[in-house]
């Protein structure tokens, strides 16, 4: 992903990413950032998995969260944290398998709050299938 | 909590809530289960912060997940699964320390769509404070 | 309803609402106010259904918003002005007849952000039915 | 807009559309339909509007929500109705004066849930200016 982020940014933004210590523990990588952009990736750790093996729906909405948190960040000032206030998450398929893609994008950024929208897709044989869509607030803390 | 329901929904929630391994990995356990009601308690566990050491939003969003979907299934017919198809989240507050406690309950049962609410709470020194409220919809799988 | 509001920030919500020609399009009447919460009450008008010949659903969000805004305005500061910025409404039943009932309840008032719960009950020969659910968030403007 | 739906499905939407005096009453269009796709425009009437003179939430509401559930109608049976069983707007900017757009899109077809994303933008002297997202889910009735 070409980036026009200052040093400055980027190098917030791969740090707030860093200290997360739930990406860790689900194996989550920041894959890509970008002005109001941010891709995470993951596997379905046997750890983070429901009832039926599948992925559980807080790892999908744990990975795209902190995906639009940090294309939040990306637009807020350098001195500022973000927080996020709510996220809707609709569910489209089970993550059966494969390696999840997290996106999040800013769609109305502002000062006193950004609106961003997410989405979560499994990659499975170079072949991406949507398996969860979000929308969601985010407010500099 | 007093609980009606039948010997083979209590062990098949049970079950499921048992064969969730997400729910083992964020330290949760099943602490309540009744007709269209659950209760799950868990700590805030050092990997599933977020880069201020708080609870991430995927914590809260997980342990009320199931304790939403555990209180669906609780209604559904005993050969029935489960499936969160939306679910959306208002974060009132951090989640600084303590224990989490997550309620799920159903609002509306229906053969074809459960409509539930939750809640998550946070207790500290026996005084519990509301931190995220959730809406969502559960089908039978 | 008892109401500790100041008769300024009382009169403050009156003539908000009074001001909403949306609610007068719908029929719709201030029934109930107090610190942190606003009741509505509307007829389904032959103007506001879907194809059915139900209540269609921006009707029920329509007053329900506004219940949930005049609660948010009851807890702000005498100058501040209320702005919906999200909103998710779960429809539990068609409205079919009778007379809808919205009620708004601040669920953590906070100076830059309200959390805000609705719901939207269909009274039928005195009996109340539970028809949809809210969840949303309020800000000062 | 070119279409590819059969003129019998393409006839049950517009009867659909028309049958819905809520429209009527906005003074909404339908203006475009398409496989899983819909376009509504409204003026802003003075009948819908909320204490600032702005259009109130349930007006951009209810025309995305139509315009959602009519992509939905497109994607279903012949003899199928829809029903909005939930549905999320975020509200990016008030709508201020202009014409409405209100887009609907089935972003996940099934035979028992379908997940519609909606948009609302504001036409003002040619420019779009987008105020509002949704995100929501349809069933067949």
């Amino acid at each position: 992903m070409t980036s026009t982020l200052s040093p400055a940014i980027a190098a917030k933004l791969r740090a707030s990413f860093a200290d997360q210590a739930m990406m860790a523990t689900l194996g989550a990588e920041l894959v890509g950032i970008g002005p109001g952009t941010c891709e995470i990736a993951a596997p379905i750790l046997p750890g983070a998995t429901q009832q039926h093996g599948y992925g559980h729906a807080g790892l999908m909405f744990s990975i795209a969260d902190s995906a639009m948190g940090v294309a939040a960040l990306s637009l807020m000032p350098e001195d500022a944290e973000v927080l996020s206030i709510e996220v809707k998450i609709n569910l489209l398929s089970p993550a059966r398998a494969g390696r999840l893609i997290a996106r999040g994008r800013v769609v109305r950024p502002g000062r006193r709050v950004m609106v961003v929208q997410g989405e979560v897709a499994e990659l499975t044989d170079g072949t991406e299938k949507l398996i969860a869509i979000l929308q969601g607030t985010m407010i500099p803390a």
